[in-house]
């Protein structure tokens, strides 16, 4: 059975545990769970009193397709709420081989104590020197792990944003291809692995049991029917495949959503510069991938490596959100700046949709002149180094607005918002008002309906449905989140007549506990309920729940839409 | 009547109007009840929909001892809930001469558009250029407005710091002595005024009416009844006018709650290298003043004019609570250092308490070290002027520590606490959690009962009386603030069978409108509902009326007390 593992910070002390109160949990809702529980709501989120939780989801280590994310679960320093931020890469699947579902960092050393490396291995921990990785970029400080530990090598490791303890710092996870490209991006996870003095964990390469399924007949069933399901829509068949998450571009620019020049405007001149179309040109000539997947197991396979002019690899795991927080948001039209700026962000751990929008505040503050890219990769090669100017915009959007003067902040709980603006795409505005995890598309994508049509279709300029549009897909990603899935699944879900059974049959078939559609919804529900009851003892109320009052005042060109969402109203998309 | 000015920063457009549904207030219940129904809760500070407030009390511009105090009332920047700060000066005396109650400055210009002084005169208001003041220092820009408008200038004026909207930025007043040494010190108000680009406010040296109580006789019995009870407590009548605020420094220390480096310690070891007894050795030494009243009035006289080892002037209105943050809470021995740290945050026009504290915050997080005066003096040198560590300097406690990694943060609603451990001066500290201004001495001070045996005894290591202690002293503090009384009045106040009855009898004699005790305490109880009815809109529950969680869990020696009150109970200390 999964064990829990425990590891003391302070005491270098560690327990492996058996879930005990946590059975039946998994991924978000275990992270959720977890914090909810054993964390103090009041504490400071860099304080000995927080946790840091890694879980694997209900389908961890399981070879259902798609089915690979890790959570991580933490008091965050960025909102002061509950966070859960989840990611690709190699984690997830390989801690179930080691008979974990979840590891809990657990108090901290004193303030000028060295970095450690975790090494986890067969019922054993080990506090590693990490003086040689120390203060290193994730790149080299990945390929020093690489070097010692193999190409085996599977890794959580912060950058020089979270041991500085940046509050947008992240965590990034070994990808398939032995890069850490892949980002527990949000809410400053990475800063809370920076204050337990935890520069890496690594999993023992050599150390893996087999797992298999309980009743592997019927869970090779609905793993062919899921296939199929994925398989069989146009948009994690077809979309996502040809031009990655970028093929949004176009899309959300067309609709008049894409937040531009600080959430000015609702469309971008220079859009088709930074498109996916575009993307997907520049890198076939230039020889990169136009398709790869972010952890094994992967049918969708949205994610690329793009290269420079040269052919040399730049980054990969190119999101929509991050072309459009730098390309739009903050005006850069230049696509190699972009990329440059996408690895700059995955080099010293930080957040690109946070990073993106802070870049944007410092335009608007004018520190740097809108749309210049290269000013704004000189402002962040200085994260991290102990220049004011990096511990500025190190801490994101609120921050960097307290610093430079700029009182036009968009943000929820601290949390700046993605790549869709709330007043022409108020499906995904009620999730940024309303989510525990402060202005989060993932947490309840209402792009689906209010643009892409998928699962039906609610206008995203009116109030009317998007209420319960959002609800019902908050409920449904945080059940996605803990059995382990990649978000993306939820295109194919929607307008498939069997996908929620689908996964109901794959946990109940892997895990051997029964598992209905119900469950599955009382899973995701439960995980809703362990954050906003966190978030209430934390201090936070309905006054939280809302959007900056520009959105109610400013018109958003072209359509001219506004917010006008009242926060009793939006009370209704809360479990 | 007196009138009620609104002046409007965008356009230029200004009205004299009558006081309307604010009638029978002044002072803070003025300032208190104008923000809370005129601003909207959730505005940003430093949006457009702000304002800013200076009101005078209900005795504004009469003879009544230690009347003048001014009210400034605003959304704070600091703490993000409603604020109050007051100061002396001439400033309060001199608007009712001037037939006005309450100056309101709304709305702002744009981000580039050009500081302005404002000239109010008779019926009239002038936007007047500011550009030979802009960017100076609140001393030399108040010598060019003396030279501009003569010794009778009464002014209201920003610094570097309110210029580029620092969170801990002032308000400086001049003061009898044609300084600027006046503060409203907590909240940033400096910062709001900066936003609204105006740099400095003149009210018309040579325009005044002649302004005379309602009923002279009763007002002149008054008067000499409330000279008599100011002139026989031994605090008002000798201790503060002996040594200054800072006679407290050895009486806080010896009763082991002096705060000392960054909250670890009640006591300090080099207390007597910075008490009052020294401070007013060395005032005599190099030809200062030991004695000088901050406002026209006062017959309290508890300011000082402190030298260098030359003779020159320094500075003045050298509180306790400065001497104690620089002194002991950032371990400064050089009183010198100390001095000239407050000469620099007056030029600067920033909080000296806030800013005492980020030093301390600055040490704490390893960027000086502990007591280097030096090094804190050129940390803040760099506020206002561009740097990025003058952004973070400037903008207080909780926003150092976000810079710097530090946890350890001693504050309420993000306002840092003044110069009494809340642990050993209970009194004290249940008003720092439940004041709807953020952590402040001033709005219900009980070192009276917990310390100094003034009203009553409580006792300041137990629970038991502080609650109800800090609820009254609250009320009277508010009512105390609306009247435009100086808060030390309240020293003889509470020690005398008479003295309630002569503050109502005072206003009721000058205003004419019949005001009792219980109309008094009606005042205060008014201005703190406006206050807690603003900050509830503004998002804030009784899980921001807390202290942080340090206080609970580590011992303050050497009392080896903590701090104990849970959230519900703490709720009985608001109206």
């Amino acid at each position: 059975m999964a064990q829990i593992l425990r590891i003391n910070c302070r005491t270098k002390e560690y327990s492996f545990e058996d879930v005990g109160p946590y059975v039946n949990l998994g991924g978000r809702a275990l992270t959720s769970r977890l914090i909810n529980k054993e964390v103090p709501a009041d504490c400071h989120p860099l304080s000995a009193e927080n946790k840091l939780v890694f879980a694997t989801g209900l389908l961890g280590g399981s070879t259902a397709a798609n089915s690979g994310r890790v959570s991580v679960g933490t008091k965050s320093p960025l909102t002061g709420g509950i966070k859960e931020s989840n990611s690709g890469g190699l984690f997830a699947h390989k801690m179930p081989k080691m008979g974990l579902i979840a590891i809990v960092l657990e108090d901290k050393p004193a303030e000028d104590a060295p970095f450690s490396t975790l090494f986890i291995t067969d019922g054993k921990v080990e506090f590693r020197d990490a003086s040689d990785i120390v203060g290193l970029n994730t790149y080299p400080g990945h390929d020093k792990l690489l070097a010692e530990y193999g190409n085996k090598l599977c890794a959580a490791m912060i950058g020089p944003a979270g041991e500085t303890v940046r509050k947008t710092a992240t965590i990034q996870f070994t990808d398939p291809y032995k890069r850490p490209a892949r980002s527990a991006g949000r809410g400053g996870t990475g800063a809370v692995m920076g204050s337990k003095k935890i520069k890496a964990i690594v999993l023992d390469p050599e150390f893996a049991n087999k797992v298999s399924a309980a009743d592997n007949d019927a869970f090779k069933a609905a793993r062919s029917t899921w296939v199929e399901i994925l398989k069989g829509h146009p948009v994690t068949a077809e979309g996502l495949p040809a031009f990655g998450t970028s093929v949004l571009v176009n899309v959300i620019n067309e609709a008049g959503a894409m937040p531009t020049k600080n959430f000015r405007l609702g469309q971008c001149d220079h859009a088709a510069d930074i498109s996916g179309e575009k993307i997907a040109e520049l890198i076939e000539a230039r020889g990169g991938k136009t398709t790869e997947g972010c952890h094994a197991g992967c049918i969708i396979q949205c994610s690329q490596q793009y290269n420079d002019a040269d052919g040399n690899y730049v980054s990969s795991g190119f999101e929509y959100e991050t072309v459009w927080a730098f390309g739009a948001n903050a005006l850069i039209k230049d696509m190699d700046d972009i990329a440059a700026l996408d690895r700059l962000c995955d080099e010293k751990g930080m957040d690109t949709i946070e990073i993106g929008n802070t870049v944007a505040i410092a335009m608007d503050g004018g520190i740097i002149p809108w749309g210049d890219g290269k000013a704004a990769i000189e402002l962040l090669e200085k994260v991290g180094t102990g220049d004011p100017m990096g511990m500025i915009m190190g801490n994101g959007v609120t921050f960097a607005g307290g610093a430079f003067g700029v009182d036009r902040l968009p943000v929820v709980k601290n949390q700046s918002m993605p790549a869709y603006d709330p007043r022409a795409v108020k499906g995904v505005g009620v999730t940024y008002a309303t989510t525990a995890m402060g202005a989060d598309h993932t947490a309840g994508y209402g792009v689906t309906a209010n643009v892409l049509g998928v699962g039906g279709t609610v206008d995203g300029h009116k109030k009317e449905g998007n209420i319960e549009l959002s609800k019902n897909l908050q409920v449904a990603t945080a059940a996605i989140d803990s059995m382990g899935f990649c978000l993306f699944v939820a295109f194919a879900v929607l307008d498939s007549e069997n996908g929620v059974q689908t996964m109901a049959d794959l946990v109940q078939s892997y895990t051997g506990n029964a598992f209905s559609v119900d469950d599955l919804v009382a899973l995701g529900a439960g995980a809703m309920k362990d954050e906003q009851e966190f978030n209430e003892r934390a201090g936070f109320t309905k006054m939280d729940d809302k959007l900056p009052r520009f959105f109610e005042t400013d018109l958003l060109p072209p359509h001219d839409v506004v917010w006008d969402f009242d926060e009793d109203e939006l009370q209704g998309a809360k479990v």
